[in-house]
């Protein structure tokens, strides 16, 4: 994409006077109608060095509304990013719906460094296009004889030679091999949903004009397109509309139990080692997440119970998960988890997941079929990201049958300091068992990955239940940690 | 406070087991009632090294709902800590109404470190418990003997002798040495509204009834106070209730204007000028705040803009404040303030500001009289610390004349793409001028202080309004940096 431009393409000063009238107006008139139609918007700039990144985005920004956008500079990375998974400094800045977020550098700095793969780059760009976001990208290209002599200006002014350093003048002097890897980067991610534009960067008014112009175009589609259709069906494969037969949740043998005097000293035991295990955790740097999903009283709450009280409040945090706030709703749907992973050397024992999309979003109407359907792919993907970057993942379902869950929800309805734990909806959610039911098994089977599978907890007896998890998370982290 | 009690107070197994039980369902309670009532809870662990602050912390959080609290350990400061106001890290992470929030070492590292003084942390805590928030520090005492044989066993084991080093072992040896610091710190900032709680804390199970016992007691009495009175007058100092003079906005000459061609060439030079201490800024890691309030339609944006216009998107942002959203106002007032100030070298502009809280609170009745009287003193406390950490903070108030203002909302409602910027609430604000204008003038009188003063500027010329601010930012500036 690289190797055929005229990076030199100029604009007349007639033209450019009267089309940037023009396309200023535009603009603030498609923030105001995105805003509107709560479309996001993220805008991101990459390119030579010294190709004006920072000027034309100064440039672009100046018609918009500053309520409504926001820059990041994304060169160097903070401690919390380099302690979370490379993905996590981007999806937690990703805008809200209506809102406009513009990036100068990007995740394909993680191409660049080998971190992550092009396929990567496009599931990660997917998800976010798949939930009607505008991806618009721009490459701002000048020839090395004009970045050379760019970089000669910065160096000689006081004020500015900070910007530029010997790694940058021998870039410059290997211009022709990084042409050529930026083009193959390029080609690899230029898809439909989220396609390169390559601005040509040597005439600055050319540059504003071609990018404004492209914003534009892209908004305007956009709001368009939102007009004629919406819940457009996409495309289901053909795995995803075949029927599951249940069977995941038949095979899982309730009877099982406990005695107190055995649970109580194999609880002792197990709790020992995690405590030591915890600071391990810490030294070692690894991050780890729990992630507790289970039928109503299922007994998620006393399982992690038994995994804090031992160790140290400082490195843990338990995240209950209930429905969405405002700003959590105008979000992509994973974006509050994001928020919530742990740094290294960290634990985040989540009550409720993000499997909440298909289980009882997908239950309960509040998501699309085409929405939960997706879901799988982009939860395994996250999933997969996760581990890739050192986290170890563990994932429970806490089963129970439908009589033990009526007993203890007469329990807690007996018990004064237990009451406030159950609600109508409780009750309600149980006469949903049997849509539950398939869409467990179906969660089950389409997310447990080598990566992160599923353990099904036998949770008709408490004791049994909370040693098993215990056993579960111990084991995982003595393999892991030295 | 602490040479007097003795450390090694003990409690007995069965006195323990049946309070504790008691306790802890207690605590759960009032964690729901504090909720329900929306009172902020902020719990603050200071004491010896070795003194056991996690494993009672954790002790402390096992009855509590993990939806209502988290535990924050403030011992090492990162990097984005080290770039902000001294008191960012901890405002910033204070509770939302009806949350507990557990300090794990607080601000009093400050008082330590001699960044801050008794003095200040008074006021800073007096600002949240004067909105409505409880407060409760423990300090946990251990004696010299006690603390070196803990530090002795956790250097013996291989998992937990990274916990700790040199420094703890000289600090042991002077021991009475800190027993004497430690004690005038608690003295001097054990306040009626914030009192200190010392722990002793030799015998876990001693101190955590105790902890426990004094976070139910205090609970306790907060709810109950708040049944009784919603409202408390407070006290109001003579200097707040004296009637001001109009004054301040009456000798304001709004015949100044510019011409043209003038305006032209002294933005190019400003603007020039401006562009330069930019990069300077960055470079000297000097953070500026810009607050911008004024008329409707008095030229706040453009004003911004003509100094945005000229520097680096990457090192500036406009912050525009519009009425807080649910989590906003879930928070003190000034929190969404703090969550916006620029790091070193970075500059925040703020579309109006934190004074909206003595301005369209205050007409509006959206705060009490009690509530906006106090908030002069909080508003200078907090810029004081600003500029005492290093930053710029230049404010400046557009002013414009009735007649003017009408001439403005016409233009802007007669052309297309103007319209949008002018509401039926822009035309009932202006039926309040005189409110307004009273409100104005306490303003200016009451927050102009040496550290951060107001500028006035006459705004009827936009042409003159604009190069007016450019000209004091950039000499403010000037004046800064080298």
């Amino acid at each position: 994409m690289l190797d055929k431009i005229d990076m030199k393409k100029e604009v007349r000063k007639q033209d450019y006077d009267d089309r940037m009238a023009h396309l200023e107006i535009r603009m603030g008139e498609l923030q105001r109608q995105c805003k509107e139609k709560k479309i996001p918007i993220m805008i991101v700039f990459e390119g030579f060095e010294a190709s004006g990144k920072g000027t034309l985005i100064n440039k672009m920004i100046q018609p918009l509304d500053p309520r409504g956008f926001k820059v990041y500079t994304m060169e160097k990375e903070t401690e919390a990013d380099t302690m979370h998974p490379y993905f996590w400094r981007y999806f937690t800045k990703t805008p809200a719906k209506g809102r406009i977020h513009i990036f100068d550098r990007s995740w394909y700095q993680g191409i660049e460094k080998g971190i992550i793969t092009a396929e990567e780059v496009r599931q990660f760009e997917r998800q976010f296009t798949d939930d009607g976001m505008v991806v618009i990208k721009f490459f701002l290209a000048i020839t090395q004889k004009e970045q050379k002599k760019r970089m000669d200006n910065l160096k000689k002014n006081a004020s500015t030679k900070w910007r530029v350093n010997e790694e940058d003048y021998r870039k410059n002097k290997d211009y022709d091999k990084y042409l050529k890897k930026y083009d193959d980067m390029l080609i690899q991610t230029d898809t439909s949903n989220a396609p390169w534009t390559v601005v040509e960067a040597i005439e600055k008014k050319y540059a504003i004009c071609k990018i404004l112009t492209t914003v534009v175009n892209r908004l305007e589609a956009a709001v368009s397109a939102q007009k004629k259709v919406s819940g457009n069906a996409g495309s289901v494969t053909e795995e995803d509309s075949e029927d599951l037969q249940n069977g995941v949740l038949q095979g899982i043998d309730l009877s099982l139990t406990l005695e107190p005097e055995e649970y109580k000293k194999k609880r002792k035991d197990l709790q020992k080692r995690m405590e030591i295990l915890h600071n391990k955790m810490y030294l070692q740097r690894v991050p780890v997440i729990l992630a507790f999903e289970g039928w109503d009283a299922g007994g998620k709450g006393g399982a992690i119970k038994r995994i804090t009280q031992c160790i140290d409040p400082r490195g843990y945090e338990v995240v209950p998960i209930a429905s969405p706030n405002d700003i959590e709703k105008a979000h992509h749907y994973l974006w509050r988890f994001w928020e919530k992973f742990p740094k290294d050397g960290h634990m985040a024992i989540f009550d409720r997941t993000w499997y909440g999309r298909v289980l009882v979003e997908r239950v309960e109407g509040f998501a699309t079929e085409e929405e939960w359907k997706r879901a799988y792919s982009e939860i395994n993907n996250m999933e997969a990201h996760l581990v890739k970057s050192g986290a170890v993942v563990l994932k429970f379902w806490m089963h129970i049958d439908k009589e033990e869950q009526e007993k203890r929800f007469k329990q807690r309805q007996e018990t004064p300091e237990k009451q406030w734990k159950i609600t109508d909806e409780d009750w309600r959610n149980r006469e949903k068992w049997e849509e539950y039911e398939k869409a467990i098994d179906e969660m089950v089977v389409r997310t447990s990955t080598g990566d992160a599978p599923w353990h099904i907890i036998e949770a008709n007896s408490k004791l049994y239940a909370r040693i098993k998890v215990l056993e579960i998370v111990v084991e995982a982290l003595e393999k892991v940690l030295k």
